[in-house]
Parts: C-alpha cells; structure tokens; sequence
C-alpha cells in the first residue's frame, strides 16, 4: 500500500520553526514504509504579518483545506509590540482556523512520562485527557464595548453555548472515556454561578452518559478542579469543558506534568470535513528563538495525535514510546533541539 | 475609650456553624479592652431555605445594613439535592449579599505560613494576595437560554465590565500594593482572547499606574498565571483580577499554600456605604459537618481581615500571629474545631 499524507506546516513565530523542524523529522521516521509526508510551507505568523500587513487572506484559508492535517508550531511576536496588541495574530490565524475549521475538539493530553519533573511533591499517576470545546464559549469572538475611553465604557464579553455544540465534544469525551482504562468522565464547569451555559453542559453530560452505562461520571466547579489538579490529579481521567475554563486547566495539567515543553494538543475536526491542526500548547517564547533552546517534545507528541488522527495508529504509539524513552534516559545535560529531535528519531529507526 | 462592634453572624450551612464559633471566640478574645463585640444570628442558608422557602429576603437584607459587618461560615447544601440546583443558594444568598452591598473588592491574600504544607516540592515564599473584582464580570447574572431542553438550545452568559467598576478595583489594588514590601502588581486577564473586557482592565491598569510611579506592573494571561502558581508562586505580590478568573486562581492559591483550609477572605466594601462580609474561601463541606473535623483557621483568619477592616489593625496582626505560632506548632495530632479555636484564643489571651 502506499499513501502520501498532504501535511501543510505553520511554523509559525519564535521557536515555532525550530520545533516543527524536529517535529517533521520524527514524523517522517515514524511513517511506515509505503507511506509518505509531503510538507507544504505557510509563512504565516507575526513576522510575517509586520512584512506583509495581512495574516491569514481568504485564499490560504482555501488552500489550507487541501490538506490531510496542519502542523503548527506557535504563533505570536513581541508581546510589547503594539502593532499586535490584543491578541490580533492569535485570533486572526490560530482562532480563525479552529473555527473556520471547526475544530471543535480542542484534544489536550496530559501524562507524567517517568524521568519527567512535575512541581509537585507527590504527583501520583497523572495520566488524563482533557477535552476542551473549541468552536464556543467566550471565544467565540461575541463582545463589544461602548463609550471606550470615557469613564462610562461598559465592554461586554459573550459566552455562547448551543446544544449543538456542546453535545457533539461532550459525546466525543464519552467516546474517549470508552477507550480508556479507568472509564471515567468528569464536567469542569461553573454551574453555580453560570447557570444558563452550565446548565446546558450538565443537562447535555446528564442525557448522553444514558448512552454510556459503562463511564463514570462525575461534576467538578472549575476551581475546585484546580485545587484536584494540584492535590490529587491522578483523580482525573477524562475532563471535559468549555473552551476557556480547557485554557486554563491545560496549562495547569501542563505545568503539573514535566511543563509546558512536554504538551501536545490537537484541534480536531472529527467529521474529517476539514484539516485537523496539531500544535504544541506553549508559546512563541521569543526570547529563546532561534538559539536551539526549545524542547521539541511537545510538536513532536502533538505529531503522535497527528498520526493518531490519520488512522496511524502504529506510527503514532512508536512516536509515543520513543518520546517516553527518550525522555526517561535525559540526564541534566543539555540538549540542543536538534539534538532532541535527532535522538527521538534515531530511537524510531532502531525499530 | 469604648466601642461597640456590631457583627452580624450567617454560620450558614454543613462546617459553617463550627467554624464561626471559633471564630467569634478568637476575635472576642482578640479585640483590646474597650472594645465589645455585640453578635447578631442570622440562620441563613441551604438548611434555612428548606425549613422556610425563603433565601434572604427583603426585610433581612435590610436588617444586614445595620451592622459594622458580617462574619460568613459557608453557605450550600447537598448538591445531589435537586431542590439546590443551579447554586440557588449561592446565587440567591452569596453573591446577593455581595452584590446588594457593593462588595466590589473581593481579597484573598495567600501565605505559606511556616508550619504549614505545600503539594509543591519547592513552594518558595508564597506571599502574595489576590485583589478580585466581586461586582462584575462573568458573575453579573446577565445570561440565558433558549429553546431551552431543544436540540437548538443557545445559552449564553454575558460577562459585563465597566469603567467605573474596574477602576475602583483597580485603585484598591494599587494602594494595597503601596502597603507591601515588594510593590509589584500584576493583572491577570485573557486580553488576547476577550478583547473589550481585556482592552478595559489593560487600559485602567496603565491609567492608574501613571499615578503610582513606584509600584512595578506586569501582565499575565490566566492561563499562564495558573502556570506560575504552581512552578514559580513567589514572583506573585499583588494581582488584581476579573471576578471569575480571581474565583479560579484563588483556589489555585490556597491549594498551593497549605490548602483550602487556610484561605481567608473579604469581600469589601471599600466606602463604607454597605457592612463587609468576611468569609473563609472553603465551602460548607457536608460531608463532615458536625463532628468538629474542620479546621477553623481559614475563618479565624478571616477575623483578622475583619479587624483590619474595622481599623484594629493591633488585634488584626495578634490573630495572624496567633494563628502563624499555632500553624508552626501544629504537628500530626488531630485536634478538633473547638481545639484549634481554643488554643488559637489561648495565645491571643497571653498576650
Ligand atoms: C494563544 C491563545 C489564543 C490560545 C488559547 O487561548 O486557546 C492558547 O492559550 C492555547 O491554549 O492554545
Ligand atoms: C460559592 C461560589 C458562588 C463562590 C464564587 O464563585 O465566588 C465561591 O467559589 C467563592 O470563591 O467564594
């Protein structure tokens, strides 16, 4: 058999070329034989918004939907810039292709890998997936403001939450929850407060765990998930939540968990009608670029979910256990990130 | 000379009586000669609402407006019970009183204390406090639904900002700051996402800070604030924050700091119009109600807010240092919640 998976790579800004490079290179040595990766560069990104005034036109956009998956590095420039004040390059390219590509599973896996560090002293077995909605909620870009400037501004923020959006990502989560050992589904939300959108997400979690006699389910408020996260985060198995409250629990999973270095995400469309785009959760980290500093184990691990999603699912594992051994035999000495991605590729040959 | 405190007392729900009991017995035993504390019982609550019908009624919210504040234990039954959905008691009694009384400035200052345990393997000093907006935001109430139980359901919630409102928050925090050692301020929001309410606090935040030369200003984004509790707490002095992200990040903090158990607060009314409320951050944990297992610190603690608040700023700082030699005194003995109170009032009487 053989097969070429049309990737399209964003590398984006800051460290996000030299993570996607080693992303590329372990991706390719972990393809089976008969299948192959042709990569097709967008320049897209701050930079290249300083040089050409636009960042993402409606023809790449277009172009973009050719392609099996999206590989993307990381967006965002000089955060004092104010040429990029109030997020511009985040919402016009990494917001605009979740939702233009409606991706509306926001896949965040979180696992201590043995021989990672976690801040904590007595982590336990971290090994949970969040499932965070990505097309809804108060990203959806629904506010406004008025008499900006004066001391009579009112600037109002939207959350919006429909029952179809949210049953599709909550019935993707219980799907998720099937394959998993511990069969376990926990809402984060706020129902107490925010009693409309919460209201709708419980309901939803309520009629579809129906379905699935066999998962656990249980409710967590948002913050009192954060405290769990940080006392006893091997309580967790499958989270599912809105888009902003799976910002924020992503981050914390990644912190609890050998850092923001080590975590991949992929923004899915799971109906297959548009590209699915992986990238790691961190940043741009300016002021690291350039110099072989990053680690590329997140984009590489955000490769192991691209093979996953491709129906790879040998690929994807080795990718996995490579990254695991990998990270296993790290010492303190330093690595550049070639040498990261050299040495987890290597692993991949040898198999 | 002579002063009468007049102290309105909602024990409320599940711990919440235990632990105000010790709470009272410290602050009577902390307040100088002179100085009477005249407590007032309001039985508000879950337990209340389900005796009588009622949340807190007109006539009641009115007799609250008579006292020099009100000392909160925690409010909320069992939440399986369907007759407590959707935070009906939180909403209906909480954030009422917080609301009715202009309680704009909601503090939750977070410390180690010596003594005490972190989850975190390398806490540092962990001193800082949390200035949360307690008026605005996602919290407002300024949602809903429709088609309601249809598969075209929209629910959404409406997150409100406003000059005058995030100004006068935004001000507190700054003079708070001006009273700390280290004066570094830093606002946490979503600025690159939810860009009118961001854009708002960003601004106020630059406007005032012109006016405080001295104090040091930094930004962070709520993810990446979750981040920095957990691997690098100490670069944290003064943050001042929305009322959600302020909800989430200050059960973060006190998971970080010895736990939930410590986390005092008050939701102040700075002007003096309305009493302020001082309430532990735990909630009314049913679970253990009544068999003198829940710790009195976090309330206690809350007493020497209040003290301060009254302008006892002398019997504020010997309950903090009452409970500070109590904490470093603590070894694994299990004592009970009149115990704590006890010994905690013991010290305060030596003085
Ligand atoms: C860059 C930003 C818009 C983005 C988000 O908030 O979703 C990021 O924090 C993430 O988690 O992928
Ligand atoms: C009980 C709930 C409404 C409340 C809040 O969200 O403010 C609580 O979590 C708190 O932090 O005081």
């Amino acid at each position: 058999m053989s097969r070429t998976i049309k990737l399209a790579l964003i590398p984006g800004d800051g460290i996000g070329p030299e993570v996607v490079t080693e992303a590329v290179k372990v991706l390719k040595a972990a393809v089976p034989s008969g299948v192959t990766v042709d990569t097709t560069l967008f320049p897209l990104g701050a930079t290249n918004f300083l040089e050409t005034g636009e960042i993402l036109n409606e023809e790449t956009l277009n172009d973009l939907k050719a392609f099996d998956a999206i590989l993307l590095g990381a967006v965002g420039g000089d955060p004092r810039d104010p040429r990029l004040k109030g997020g511009i390059i985040e919402r016009g390219l990494l917001l605009k292709l979740r939702f233009a590509f409606d991706h509306y599973v926001n896949l965040r896996p979180t696992r201590l890998f043995p021989g990672s560090e976690s801040p904590l002293s007595n982590p336990g077995t971290v090994d949970f997936v969040v499932v965070r909605e990505g097309t809804e909620g108060p990203y959806v870009g629904n506010g406004g403001s008025i008499r900006v400037g004066t001391p009579h501004e009112v600037a109002n923020e939207v959350s919006v939450n429909t029952a179809y959006g949210v049953e599709r990502v909550v019935r993707f989560a219980f799907e998720t929850a099937t394959t998993r050992q511990r069969k376990k589904l926990t809402l984060v939300h706020k129902t107490n407060v925010l009693v409309n959108a919460g209201s709708l997400w419980q309901r939803t979690v309520d009629a579809v765990s129906a379905e699935y006699p066999d998962i656990l389910v249980d409710y967590l408020h948002v913050d009192a998930a954060t405290i769990f996260l940080v006392t006893d985060p091997s309580r967790f198995d499958v989270i599912v939540t809105d888009n902003l409250f799976g910002d924020i629990l992503t981050d914390l999973a990644a912190a609890i968990s050998g850092g923001i270095g080590l975590a991949a995400s992929g923004n899915i469309n799971p109906d297959g009608t548009y590209p699915s785009m992986f990238e790691p959760v961190h940043g741009s980290a300016p002021d690291i670029a350039g110099k072989q500093l990053a680690d590329p184990t997140a984009a590489i691990l955000s490769t192991a979910l691209l093979l996953d999603h491709l129906g790879l699912t040998d690929a994807s594992a080795s990718v996995t256990a490579a990254v695991t051994s990998d990270l296993a035999a790290r010492g303190t000495t330093r690595r550049s990130t070639a040498e990261v991605g050299d040495a987890i590729a290597a692993r991949l040959a040898q198999n």
